[in-house]
């Protein structure tokens, strides 16, 4: 079939239907440079003001998917499941989560993103370890995955081109916020790493893209939705990111925080996201009782089987693992300033966002997608919600490398903390479950 | 004030107001090549999906208004008045009647376009006359109006320049059928034009852009806003276009037409809207009594000074005025064929659209922004809506050059004519006035 690209936008613009023939048409013409920027980008306002059916978000998450090659990963042998999350501050979960799964003979071919924003990147955090690699041939995927379990990658270039075309372009045209169009650019990457299963955390609060529930309930089911029509189960659990996840926010110190779960030592929140999350995933790649999924689950946590398994990926990725069994190893920033609490009382905000935002600042994460990451700096979090604090007690630590930044970073975190009389309850980590 | 277009777009997007510096910077900045088209194509489908104000619109048209020179014409003595239609099939009012107006000692310094889709122009239908040049330069433009009165012409690049490469924008990225968008591209040409006041003619039905008397009225309204805001009074009449204006639709055959108006032998739909029009455009250039505006208009026609006026006007841009004098002169096409009614009755439909369309693959009009028009042919319309019509009878003649144009006009005027056994009334010309 021939199109012309501006009686496609005319019937979007009117609220009509696009057929699976013209969205095929429309994204490999657009990948194919012969539909212009001002046409695509004019299209993709007007998806996002109209909205895109589950009948139409499938073919179009499908064209993406096959705009570039995909992964065949026949060869593996274990079932394949990926986690993606949809960013927030502290979330280093992938880091412990991946090696956890693996070392229960789970294949995680995982690829993820750096930091943009305020939200950090796993890839950013793994190159902390020095010698860590996240480029490895798409050939060596499969030997890596029988041999060991897990790959911990980022995206290679060839694959959902049309993904990264799209990306920047609504980044420029003013048409990121769009269920639809977030949802296909997620998915469309993670169906094609050929998974089994997926699970998708998505954050709701100040620091995640989602700010209320509701939202992220949208973007679950709408993900979700796009799995069943590609035929790929996933589960989606809503998780909060009203407060930074575990005590560090960072990237050296958030890799250190990540081992620790594996030890079996890590913050609460974190080891709890990070077993029920290994548990989910489990279920997803077939483990027909979630209480055997649980108990595999713990099991190579305090077996040091993850630990092995992260060992042997740091390894295999060129990293130095000398400094996952002694993280006094990694280089510190040269200072460390103290944020006191000005009252006592119990804390009732511990906020994402500004922490976040703060990281930046201080050169924890990327202003634009330029930036060079300092792997040294960042927070360690000493009060989180619900926590009782005593006036003059730290809040939290900041590791920095300047007067500048440490300043920068100070004054957005006025309203970070808040702190009054009432007892206050920490807030519910799993929000719900959607699949 | 310094901006980021992507903010703005999101401004718009999110169902938000742009302020005048806002609205000023996004069009200089565009005409000035410093915002890209896919920037400015997806803010314009936020505008078409989301609408503007009149506090937005405003501001919006003078930017695209004084995007490049305007005419400053402080050196006619005479007031200055124009009139402005939405195009429609058959439309040749704009040429008896801005000879009438200059009769009566009022100035119209008209810019006109030429036709596009299926609707005709009236710069194409003036240079069927020899020799006729609808490019003159605008600093003989106060000479003209102080000595006949009237010029007729093309807009000039220099005018409006951000309008230019918004419309093309706007008709390559699904952008145009946005009343916010149609009304500012509108008013921004004709009040650079220093005009003292302003008639629109905003067409109804088949053979207009706005197909119901709704959606007119709201176009209407917004225009004449736009003036109230400029400070120039504008009047808006909403008329009939369901079926061509007068017996002809082409190019010499409308000037003819337009002649015999001048002449006061015109038909008289043709006759009511040139001469209702005429006293309209004297009542805004300063007539304090409409009988008197009339009457004048009246005799404009009768005394032959509108008609000399013509001649006059016709000699000055480089016409051949005995063409005007003595229409035989005006090349006809090689062929005629005529269109017979197939039944007895009286005419219930004479659809304008299919004409314009038929017109198009005649000749008359243009497929595209190059194509060539073929003066000689057209429609000359035997009978309109209800008119009675016995079997055989014809409904129209078609002037053609080859057989191939005529066929492909014919195959889509099955449906044009609708011929049924009741009586049935002329549709009423002047659906309603809105100032």
């Amino acid at each position: 079939m021939s199109y012309t690209m501006t009686e496609l936008i005319g019937l979007k613009r009117d609220g009509g239907e696009l057929d699976a023939d013209a969205i095929e048409w429309i994204i490999s013409e657009f990948t194919a440079d012969r539909v212009p920027d001002y046409q695509m980008s004019s299209l993709l306002m007007a998806i996002l003001l109209n909205g895109m059916s589950a009948a139409e978000l499938a073919p179009w998450t499908e064209a993406m998917l096959h705009s570039g090659e995909v992964l065949h990963l026949d060869a593996v042998l274990k079932p394949k499941v990926d986690k993606h999350s949809t960013g927030g501050v502290g979330d280093k979960i992938s880091i412990p989560l991946a090696p956890i799964v693996a070392a229960c003979g789970v294949a995680v071919p995982m690829m993820s993103g750096r930091g943009l924003g305020h939200t950090g990147g796993t890839l950013d955090k793994l190159e902390s370890i020095p010698g860590f690699t996240t480029q490895i041939p798409p050939e060596d995927f499969v030997d890596q995955l029988n041999d060991i379990g897990v790959v911990m990658v980022g995206q290679t270039e060839a694959l959902v081109p049309a993904d990264r075309r799209i990306y920047s372009l609504r980044d420029a045209s003013g048409t990121v916020p769009s269920v639809p169009l977030i949802s296909s650019s997620i998915m469309s990457k993670k169906l094609a790493e050929d998974l089994d299963g997926l699970l998708l955390d998505v954050k709701v609060g100040s620091g995640a893209f989602m700010k209320t529930k509701a939202e992220a309930e949208i973007l679950a089911r709408t993900m979700v939705g796009i799995g069943a029509s590609h035929g790929t189960p996933v589960t989606a659990m809503l998780t909060d990111m009203s407060q930074p996840l575990g005590a560090t926010v960072g990237n050296s110190n958030e890799i250190i925080e990540s081992i620790a779960v594996l030890r079996g030592e890590g913050p609460p929140d974190v080891t709890e996201l990070t077993l029920t999350f290994a548990t989910e995933m489990l279920v997803l790649a077939g483990y027909e009782n979630r209480d055997d999924a649980h108990h595999a689950v713990h099991h190579a946590v305090s077996s040091g089987d993850a630990l092995d398994v992260m060992m042997a990926l740091t390894a295999r990725q060129g990293g130095d693992a000398r400094y996952l069994e002694n993280p006094a190893l990694f280089e510190r920033a040269p200072h460390e300033h103290v944020i006191p609490a000005t009252r006592s009382g119990f804390v009732h905000r511990c906020d994402a966002l500004s922490l976040g935002v703060a990281g930046v600042r201080l050169g924890a994460g990327r202003a634009t997608k330029s930036s060079v990451i300092d792997p040294t700096v960042g927070f360690t979090i000493e009060m989180k919600v619900g926590d009782r604090v005593a006036e003059g007690e730290p809040l939290a630590r900041v590791a920095y490398r300047d007067q500048g930044s440490l300043e920068s970073a100070l004054s957005v975190l006025q309203e970070t903390w808040e702190i009054a009389d009432e007892p206050c309850e920490a807030p519910e980590l799993i929000m719900g479950v959607i699949s």
